[in-house]
């Protein structure tokens, strides 16, 4: 069997699957969700000694910190993965739920029904949480997934899927339900995306170019979970002791995931107030900054930020600094330069806050609170699968209803049209 | 300029345009509508003169009885133009609406608010009144528009365009928020469909060829308005006189539009009684059949129906008719053939009809009604922007609501995520 030939295979396995998924009560399901954590929590040192073994191999081809850190378990992420599976296992079932109901003028009653999506393909980064995260959320959302997950995360992955599979068959998984894709081929990709015959969303996640390359390919309908270019703009009127909390947070407390700041812009009001403090507690933290023009004539000693830092997500140590004139450059630089995922204002103020808050289009627009809190579980929605940065179906952390459709139920008793 | 610099241009403008128009209050974007309802009223002579140009073209160039019906206009399809925008004046605002709030264990509030989309490109057969339809549609939900319709309906196109813009900018239409892609050239659409930075959603409607190439070749996400291959299921404790009724208004009444019937299954218990009355009536309408094998043991005279005709999106007077075994039969051959549209059983008997409905894996499933009410008028959701036949985002009649995302917005008061 060529390589296309088993993913087509496997595809069309888990469009089987779906039929079968969909019709699991939430009692079922719950079930295997909470065999799965608990066979999880039992392997916790078999996942350590798999998951070693992908990070001697990510270290000896030197990946970067950032890229490290995403693919390390310890065993306190492997508590949050069983912890995430279990708060999964107490939330509402999705399907079935009533959406809507209408009576309409000719006696037709037409009522909208949440369904599953039916088959989820999710392409991801070396980040091995992922793989039992998206397991549980299509699971409980009655889909079928088929898991790509990064090949420097093969051996965490094939032992997460092992024992997730071992642990949900006997409790009534259907077969095939969760498939994970063996190969590291990067064709395996290519033809996992075009499989609209049996595939109903794909959800990539990781880096620009590879989200880019599955947007112009696909023909499976795409939600993307890509870049995270977050600010903070620190107004004239911020509480600067909250300010500098808030910034550091953003930007210290897990600078390689997305929800982590990479721009600081700051008000020319309060930047001679506000900036050397949070220089120093910065540079004390190690973290690399970069100034503008303005910052720099502050502080002489900064390295220069240019057009193209503005553009990069660092998911590392390194931070850009700029002071802006008005709260309105704020806004039109991260509307320029941001990628529409989670920023925040620091301000006292109502008006301004409220004018920021709806003028920049972000997916998560905060006042006076980290970006870090973009994220599934904190808004509330159980473990997510991801954060969109599209607008089309779901936006932002997504959780179990982001995994769903719906379809119209239509009552009649003869009804024509005329 | 090359067309890519043109349409590019209209794309970039567009964006502008759509942080503009996202700001126009309800009452706003109301006078526009209204303005353009009666416009349309006053230039009903000119309108159906340039569609007289676009359809001696289509007739002299030989296209198909339902291509024709499709783009023609007549005073009756202008009325429900301007009745559909009058309509989507008096519907309520989506935009701003509040879909959720949550506070959570850290006193974080989280709001989640609906927002337009950005910009919209709408891609279409030869069918002018989308043109309406669709402006109005996206203009209610804030959002700019691209128009890119058939080049069969290009004189018609252009004048309601022209229309609609010189009505609307005098009433505060930001300029630019509704355009027309003026070139016939196939060109312009491969151009539109990857310009991800300007365009949030492409919506392509008409033949499937079309909408696989779209499918394949975008890079901005698309909802799929494709085949409408329905079936209406006579089950053996139908009422056959309702039954009768209702399939041939799905099948006559518009056999050229999407929610028309194409196949017609028949349990074999009731073959016998059903189908000659059936068959009769349908010959006298000049519908041409096609029978399964079974078909024509009754009716040995019809034409003999084969794997094609199951696949076979007619859009004329052409029928397959199919008798089956079991209610499962029937499932499984929607399943299996049909495009996720518009699927109907006739039965009497309740547990019957909820399997289907619960089974058949389609957008609107009925129960004793014709399919053909598969619309978003007729769903209450005002006129549409057209029936998604995909799960993601919109499925099946797609009104306001499914031209909108979300943002959140997240209140603090010194937040940190520890």
């Amino acid at each position: 069997m060529t390589l296309k030939e088993k993913i087509r295979e496997k595809a069309s396995r888990a469009k089987i699957a779906a039929g079968k998924i969909k019709k699991l009560s939430a009692t079922e399901k719950n079930g295997i969700l909470l065999a799965i954590a608990s066979a999880l929590e039992k392997k916790e040192k078999e996942i350590l000694e798999a998951n070693r073994k992908d990070l001697n191999l990510a270290r000896e081809k030197k990946c970067s910190f950032a890229f490290i850190e995403r693919l390390t378990l310890t065993k306190e992420r492997i508590k949050n993965m069983v912890d995430g599976l279990r708060k999964v296992a107490s939330l509402p079932d999705p399907v079935g739920e009533t959406m809507g109901e209408i009576i309409r003028y000719n006696g037709l009653r037409i009522e909208k029904v949440r369904v599953p999506l039916g088959v989820i393909g999710v392409i991801y980064e070396s980040r091995p949480n992922v793989t039992c995260d998206a397991s549980g959320l299509c699971l409980k959302s009655g889909n079928a997934v088929l898991l790509r997950g990064g090949s420097f995360a093969f051996n965490s992955n094939f032992l997460l899927v092992k024992i997730m599979i071992e642990a949900a068959l006997p409790k009534g998984l259907p077969e095939d339900s969760i498939q994970f894709i063996e190969t590291t081929e990067r064709e395996a990709i290519g033809e996992l995306i075009c499989l609209d015959e049996f595939i109903d969303v794909i959800i990539p996640r990781g880096g620009e170019e590879m989200i880019k390359h599955i947007k112009s390919n696909a023909s499976v309908p795409v939600i993307t979970h890509g870049k995270g270019l977050c600010h903070t703009y620190v107004d004239k009127e911020a509480n600067p002791e909250q300010a500098q909390k808030i910034c550091f947070n953003a930007k210290v407390q897990r600078p390689g995931v997305c929800n982590a700041m990479e721009t600081l812009l700051v008000h020319k009001e309060i930047a001679k107030e506000f900036l050397p403090k949070m220089i120093k507690i910065f540079k004390e933290a190690d973290v690399e900054l970069r100034g503008c023009t303005k910052t720099k004539t502050i502080f002489p000693s900064l390295k220069e930020a240019t057009a193209e830092d503005w553009e990069t997500e660092y998911l590392s140590l390194t931070l850009s600094i700029k002071i802006v004139d008005s709260l309105n450059e704020a806004i039109e630089h991260i509307n320029q330069y941001g990628s529409q995922h989670s920023d925040a204002i620091i301000t006292e103020n109502k008006e301004r806050a409220e004018q920021f808050l709806s003028w920049v289009d972000s997916a998560s627009v905060y006042w006076n609170a980290s970006t870090r809190f973009s994220d599934g579980e904190e808004f509330g929605l159980g473990a997510e699968i991801g954060i969109s940065t599209q607008k089309l179906h779901a936006r932002g952390p997504m959780g179990l209803k982001g995994l769903t459709s719906y379809k119209f139920l239509i009552y009649g008793n003869g009804q024509i049209r005329t």
